[in-house]
């Protein structure tokens, strides 16, 4: 049974180069990171957006940008890969992507938010996905300007997830439903 | 429209005490760490543990364990509150499980893995999740062990994601069939 089950050497992975990778199709999908605290964080996110093939990476107000020696540590290179831009106004970005058609929905715990599993793609696009500060969460004012809150339902003592962790669920979730859509 | 999407306070996130966590009842599900040579991921794979009510975490190899400065930065307590134990040779741990009945799967990309987005919960129970050092991921000897492997499909340049980040993917989609199975 274990002949089967060998893992995967380097080349089997199928994986892009970066030139195929500026040139392939991206999903409809972008992240915004609101005032990340920590860099590690970022380039875990980076990391992600490369490997899901988002659109964008929109850093804004605090979020430190690349060339950052811990964004680099956790990036791996994705940096160079995945599209992004900084923002010091997380606000008037938001005001900016909605005004031009963009669904925008925040990773944010509030009294009206859509759990994770009830969440449906649809509406218009590209979706741009909000996440926000370590402690604070996504800012009030971006909320008001955004079209919903989404939130993973928890069931533990602890009040939240790493932000790289539940950015990834939600990176996850949706994009599955993109990719089946 | 802004007025029905306030952020939550703490009280009314409906967190359980530590007292009323132990009590509660948890997902037959567990994750096996095997050689996580950061403390930090570590933390943050017992966060999600705690916040996805997960049954067990099982510590192996050259994976730290609690009391660790760096896992308690991420963990924010959650080493407390969810179960845990420490063995040192994680095949024969694989092999134990195994023969009590639980049901193992790998989260690493092999010639024969099935993809996440295709994965279905069933069979027996508990379903014990195994995720592996961040550079060599999950040792052969295991995978041997075990009943299947699960990848997580990637689209970019990278050759994977940051371990927690990709346990927590797996975490939320197999959490969230068990929760409505």
């Amino acid at each position: 049974m274990s002949d089967i089950r060998i893992k995967k050497q380097l080349r089997e992975l199928g994986r892009l180069t970066p030139e195929q990778y500026a040139l392939a199709e991206k999903l409809p999908f972008a992240l915004v990171l609101d005032d990340i605290r920590s860099a590690n964080n970022v380039g875990s996110l980076f990391r992600t957006a490369d490997c899901f093939a988002l659109q964008h990476v929109y850093l804004c107000g605090i979020t430190a940008t690349p060339p950052h020696r811990d964004i680099l540590k956790t990036a791996l290179g994705a940096t160079d890969t995945v599209g992004w831009s900084y923002h010091e106004d997380c606000a008037q970005l938001i005001g900016e992507l909605a005004g031009g058609g963009a669904q925008v929905q925040c990773l944010e715990q509030t009294k009206q938010s859509t759990p994770l599993d009830a969440f449906s793609v649809g509406g218009t696009f590209p979706l741009v996905l909000v996440v926000g500060n370590e402690v604070k969460g996504v800012s009030q004012r971006v909320i008001d300007l955004s079209h919903g809150t989404i939130e993973i339902r928890q069931y533990g003592t602890k009040h939240s997830l790493n932000v790289a962790v539940s950015a990834g669920m939600a990176v996850w979730e949706i994009s599955r439903q993109l990719r089946n859509a």
